[in-house]
């Protein structure tokens, strides 16, 4: 090991309902976090909309029904005792929420989140680019997937900022899927990729199955750690939530792709792995040094085209 | 399964020798021909420069000697059997060899891929764009990886061709760790990705474990086949050449990521499969919709940049 590892705790959660207020929810967050000073991380990463229910699965069409999911303050009154459980336990930590920026009809609506240190600041912030589903209700579907209805495409790209003594790159769910999430951040040195997730066990056609969709989801992540020699900590809310099946399968891959370390169950539970972000060196040094073998002048159409044209 | 099918041959080879003449190497590959004839195989896949050792573990400076690892026309007269085949048998085919482009001083030398449809004519052709390793010579290594001395960075992109029914796309060993490589290649429809390698079973400093290497081989198509609603189907030339142990392990992975079929030794060997062409349809529908999900406005860094700025 190189002199520069970072102790991660995987902090996944069992499934939240509808009606939940956020306060439980913060003392799961916190307990889980208790946990993670206790085996000693530096770090711990809660999942995506880890406050709420993952609402995307809910037709509403009440605007104040839906914002009652959201945050307009990070942190506010209801986030602040993880801020400072954060300061008091000395630990990092990434979470997932529904943001609304702006006030009024400036009004902006994102699935976002933030890494905050261990002094209890937020030091970097990502907005979801890679929004999934549909706009429209679909109540033929035996759940909706209402991701683009309820979110506005984020805008502050691919974040990767230095933090903890590395360079850690902020991502959501979705993103994990598509390699330039990854390959954007990679290009700005990123050590480690933080995802949180909320996946339904099948699909809205129910088409495909649960082993296909839980080895996809470990698949994306594992390819975009090696493909660029980083760290990925993908961490789930699983379990039934609104009648819903949420995969688990939190895990840890290291640069090799190699899985580290993995969640077992569908409930609160934290993973922990020490990563080295010196493993990387070898990998930066020889197959994927980027400034050797990449060729972009082959690339363009990956920032020229967004799809194929028909055929 | 859709009417869109087509029955595909995975041709393993073992190994070959730097003094191995053409016509018995050729000789092999006709009858793994012969064998995807008798399996209802419509197209079979050779591996990267197939007709040859895997000569860039060599360090070589006579020219002369280079030279005799490449061909100057295809097909030739070592290599017209090959096509005669295709043509008598139906079966298309691609095949990796080393071309030497151009005459005199205009000679330029590439990693060259060909696909031949199933009336013996030259349908695409591919000059590898990724090419590993190094130009120099480095004695203290227990072996060479010199594709970077004797060979140009290709000129003609990641062709996709419309052929034998489906949009193939051909790329070529190292291309398959490179995201970049499929995504150019589905933002042309591509629905086959053919892909010959030769891949050592150890690297040459000596760091990672043939079950790390033989993993992220398999990793690299999954991942590459599932983002990209593709077929991929990659095939080692595998054994011990010029006293290196390559991998085996070739493979055919379905639009899901999974591996339908996989090379079980380190010899000739046909692995076949049935891809359905539309087992995609569902991907591209949903999931991977590309004209729905991709925001290219925040995918410029990756043809623009061809590192992270150094720290």
């Amino acid at each position: 090991m190189s002199e520069r590892t970072i102790t991660i705790g995987a902090a996944q959660m069992g499934p939240v309902q509808a009606g939940d207020a956020r306060k439980p929810v913060v003392e799961r967050m916190v307990a889980l976090m208790r946990r993670a000073k206790e085996r000693g991380c530096h770090l711990v990463v809660y999942p995506q909309l880890a406050l709420t229910t993952y609402f995307p699965l809910l037709y509403m069409e009440d605007q104040e029904e839906i914002d009652g999911f959201f945050e307009t303050r990070m942190p506010g009154p209801d986030t602040q005792p993880l801020f400072d459980a954060a300061a008091r336990f000395g630990i990092g930590f990434y979470l997932g929420y529904g943001e609304i920026a702006g006030e009024g009809e400036h009004r902006h609506r994102y699935n976002s989140a933030v890494l905050v240190d261990g002094t209890g600041g937020i030091v970097s912030k990502y907005r979801k680019v890679h929004l999934p589903g549909h706009a429209d209700h679909r109540p033929a579907q035996p759940f909706q997937q209402l991701e683009k209805r309820y979110f506005e495409v984020g805008d502050l790209g691919f974040p990767v900022a230095r933090s903890m003594g590395g360079n850690i790159g902020l991502c959501l769910c979705n993103d994990r899927h598509w390699p330039e999430t990854y390959r954007v951040m990679a290009l700005q040195g990123v050590e480690l990729v933080l995802l949180g997730y909320n996946t339904t066990l099948s699909d809205t056609a129910g088409r495909e199955t649960p082993e296909t969709r839980s080895f996809q989801n470990a698949l994306s992540m594992q390819a975009g750690a090696f493909h660029n020699s980083a760290w990925v900590v993908g961490v789930a809310k699983a379990g039934r939530e609104e009648g819903v099946n949420m995969m688990g399968g939190s895990l840890i891959a290291a640069p090799t792709g190699e899985i580290v370390a993995q969640a077992e169950t569908l409930g609160d539970e934290l993973v922990v792995a020490t990563c080295d972000l010196g493993a990387r060196d070898h990998y930066k040094a020889t197959l994927f040094n980027f400034a050797k073998h990449r060729r972009i002048e082959h690339y363009r159409m990956i920032a020229e085209r967004t799809a194929a044209p028909e055929a």
